[in-house]
């Protein structure tokens, strides 16, 4: 079972690609969030002919952590938007009804979000061991084209080393933890991260975006406005739009559930500047969390900065996802190539920094 | 593991008691919409102290099929209604998105929706070896004041056996398949399920429920209106409203989603009916299903009635799911108590027919 | 113009019933909410032949407003939940949005909410002349069985008047304001009030309510749960459920705009213990407003107690809005009994206090 | 009162820019969409300091009719889709309920909308004289900016104008109608409409948009992707993005009220696509109708290309509303600047046909 490598690939800003006004966070990721853990565990291994239930293997499984206590005793406020159902995301219905999440966040592969939920459970209940009741997140996009899905080989112990492995400075991109078998806009994709920080006053907060790509048609991608889909397009892809995205916000601004429905439904934005267009098979969820477990309260007339926010980075982790991951081959020869970085230096004049 | 006895506790016409103003269909049970399929499996095991994992075990496991073939070839129109989402329903997103349902729906405990929808998909998959996504319909209530929850008992060859024995004949109540280990207004309470026939024209149609009851306190209920609550309640029981419920809907008259979800919204009249209050815990979900999948439709001006059919088959399935329980140890001695028949008739002054 | 003669018919509890256990308010009306006033106009001119635009005229106008400062400059959270939307209900959309009311909430007949929000905005408008935005919110209900409806008789100086003349003491209720030409389950019915008093820890706090009756069929009809309607019914009266009813519920409780959506649900459950059943034609819609604008909050654990609160609030509010209601003669000599109360008592067997 | 002059200003196409994939209908308007109807009433006297009540006035009505005959007698499917409700739409609830429009859509500004639905229901009921329920349905943005809002000047006659006049060929755009005094991305904006026709086998759709464009900041502005804002600003204009957008969407493909709510949603992607983020105080709302009244149904499928469809119409029809509008001088010397079509050819290098 091979781990993944750190991608050498360059993020949107190393090729000198400014998405938005806003300044970005220290890392530019949702871990800039304080207290906010981010995890992955990558499943490659075989190649060749699919056989279902033993490979080729192209998955994994991605961890996001409100902040490292125990999450269902200090529950996070929380909401969700959803783009377009089609889609298997477990725990929102309580989420919208309580306002509130109770145990990280997971990402992973369309039919393994049951057999994932059933470890957080584990997961939780084993810090809870007095509780009867848990509401486990698990969101997901269907990597089927590169791994062996029905396999579901995303297994309780690698949803526990993704918990317990997350860390505040992972910024891992691309093909990575649950990305590890996506595609995008006819390239290779997974995930990707990016965060703003937003002053009111004299105080900042930080929204950090991470999402899970797995969306869009080769010919409607749009980096930064410019369509650069209608010259580049990978050879041989069917230019079919494919599904799906998860969008994962995070803010340390102290936002009640209302408020956090309206940020959440402005990933959507950043998604449409991207160019896709949420097919009828896409599951495009956002949830939004905030941190903030004060009283605090925020002037909502401006909030609408909180909206931009949550576009640039979404938008910008979106083309992260895309420029950090690196052509994978799957089984019977499928293969999504990661977009050719010069080509896309090329086509849009960029300067990157040196 | 010891199978369910066919209940011999009357149901609730069996005691005089008729609810509505419409017929009934044959078998007065969600059955009687044609095609529609029950299984129960019911695990009993065990007694004595709480060892998680090991038991005692007071759980199941509820198919509901809405046809015989395969249904995610063949998939019927539905909807769902939220009136309380403390709860871990699986599935809703996408069945409100495509208006849908593509897999038999299964009810069970509050920690086993994940495993349970798990073994769903293994199922549907084997059937459609060729499809890579599947939307699994799960329900659950909190079984944990008699069952050893956390041990999530019930396991795939228990949904399979579910599954593959559920009849167009089964009309089984109260203490069996994911009802065994539920309380409800302090008594024990279960699976319950009532019809009603609407005649629009020269046409028959049927609305058949099926509950699966976990909710109410002691001293709310109400019998047809008589609010029995306040003369009859279990002794020694806390009057805490208890949560929650799962309602099924099944008819064959053809509606559109929309029209389904304007159906699933009157269930809660049902449930209001019986002194339920929908308390804060409380995950009471409810969903509905047309096995119609004809071109007709039906002049909505027309719909009132369909509303009353399912408010009084709602109520139905609520009295018969509470009077058909017989009373049930589980663990640490706890026990919930089988409603007295001979008591509930005396205080309704019931003439039960002979 | 003949205004209302304060009617001597007698509520619910003073005829001996009590619905529910939570005790009420001091007047057990809305107003019973510190700072929230009501104020009616009552329209009744002309008898005989319909002549649309001329009369006879058996309508009015309602105002609640929440407080009795400047609302839009210090809005109150709000929520709102649509049980059946066959209803022109105005100013919903924003009020979920932002989570509050900005205005009084005014009731009246359907064909005249438009003039009636267009009279508001002048009200606010005339309070707060630099403002461009105003979100009136008004409800209504269909009197057009006596009412010459499409006069739309209610104008803005009715508006003024009904809101000029609110007040912290208003507890007429019957045949009155927007409740003039209403009917329910058969009788006249109207406006009717109540509220219930909820203790956590040492503080006390308030559940208003007050309804706009103008539905139900005649034999669905439940008193405290006995099913009356099955006994006594209206000569002459179509047994056809009749449509809508509008639920306005204040409290001082610091309920966040989520809390209220979760409180207003719960109004359904009053509603469908009286035995409505939300036909298709009914306009039924709640909203939930806290004059609590202080930074405090509950436990959401404890909220279940004031799910309980409105629902036998609204429970006791429709059966005064019944009880309180005088036999009115309409257009056409169209006819709407008050209820026979003596008949009530005794087919209730009632001991009324002396 | 001077009326509109048709503007000479160009529109997307006839610059050089081809947004999208898909074609266009014959007029790219929603007009194309077959029976559909438009109609303007353009409001524009006096000029100076504003005098509430007195003027200037630069404002108007814009009627869409779904179809030529009597809409109550005969509805259309429809749905709505809210993106940010900071608005005052009138009918939607109704709408969603019952899936149906049953009245022309008028779109006005902000504080009219009232006395508009009101002079609406005139028109209906005129038509309709035995019907006592109409749910008229009206849309707005605010455009205080250069009109005198709180006079609220558009009345009746000028909504029956409205309706009366409206044609299968009105093709305007710009400063007409409800567009007259609105704003956009910091320039003059107003009215603006495409149109696309898909291909489902051997059968032809069209997917018409019209929108009133009042929203986006100044920097923000894309036109097919290139971030023109950055670039191109009007002199002296606040950067605060403004607010609302109304967006109006027509097909004649057999669409259900569940897929004409997913195609509504993909107009926040159109709307995106120009940089506009839904600030705060954005009314946002997208209302979907089917002319199509056959009992034809679409392979849901092969709904995606209707998406993408919804998206370049809406994206062009904003572009049209900008481009079509001139400069317009309102009270106190409030000025917007049409786009200087010159500047906009030039940065974005095009070569506009001859």
């Amino acid at each position: 079972m091979q781990t993944s490598v750190k991608s050498k690939r360059p993020r949107t800003r190393e090729i000198g690609i400014q998405i938005g006004h806003l300044p970005t966070g220290e890392y530019n990721g949702i871990i800039d969030v304080p207290g906010v853990k981010v995890g992955h565990v990558t499943l490659v291994s075989g190649e060749g002919k699919l056989k279902p239930g033993k490979g080729p293997i192209r998955t994994g499984v991605t961890a996001i952590l409100p902040h490292g206590g125990n999450i269902f005793r200090d529950k996070v406020t929380a909401s969700a938007h959803i783009i377009n159902a089609f889609g298997k995301s477990i725990g929102l219905s309580q989420l919208m009804e309580l306002g509130v999440i109770e145990t990280p966040i997971l990402l992973t592969n369309t039919l393994n979000v049951w057999t994932v939920a059933d470890a957080l459970v584990d997961y939780v209940s084993a810090q809870n061991p007095d509780v009867y009741s848990f509401n486990p997140i698990v969101g997901e996009c269907n990597d089927s084209f590169l791994n062996d899905i029905l396999g579901r080989h995303v297994q309780r112990e690698h949803v526990f080393e993704a918990l317990e492995s997350a860390s505040e400075t992972n910024i891992e991109e691309g093909v990575v933890g649950a990305g590890t078998g996506m595609s995008g806009f006819g390239w290779k994709a997974g995930i990707g991260t990016a965060s703003r920080v937003v002053k009111i006053g004299e105080t900042e907060y930080t929204i950090g975006v991470l999402v899970l790509t797995n969306t869009g048609a080769a010919s409607d991608l749009r980096i930064d406005g410019f369509p650069i889909g209608r010259k580049l397009t990978p050879a041989e892809v069917s230019d079919k739009p494919l599904g799906s995205i998860m969008i994962i916000i995070a803010t340390d601004a102290p936002f009640s559930h209302r408020q956090l429905t309206r940020v959440a439904k402005r990933a959507a934005f950043g998604l449409a500047r991207t160019g896709a267009i949420a097919s009828h098979g896409s599951g495009d969820f956002v949830i939004a969390f905030s941190t903030n477990r004060s009283d605090a309260s925020l002037d909502e007339g401006g909030i609408t900065v909180f909206f931009r926010a949550v576009i640039e980075a979404t938008e910008e982790s979106i083309i992260n996802s895309l420029l950090k991951a690196h052509t994978v081959v799957g089984h019977d020869g499928n293969v999504r190539h990661g977009m050719p970085i010069g080509r896309v230096i090329e086509i849009l004049e960029l300067n990157p920094p040196v």
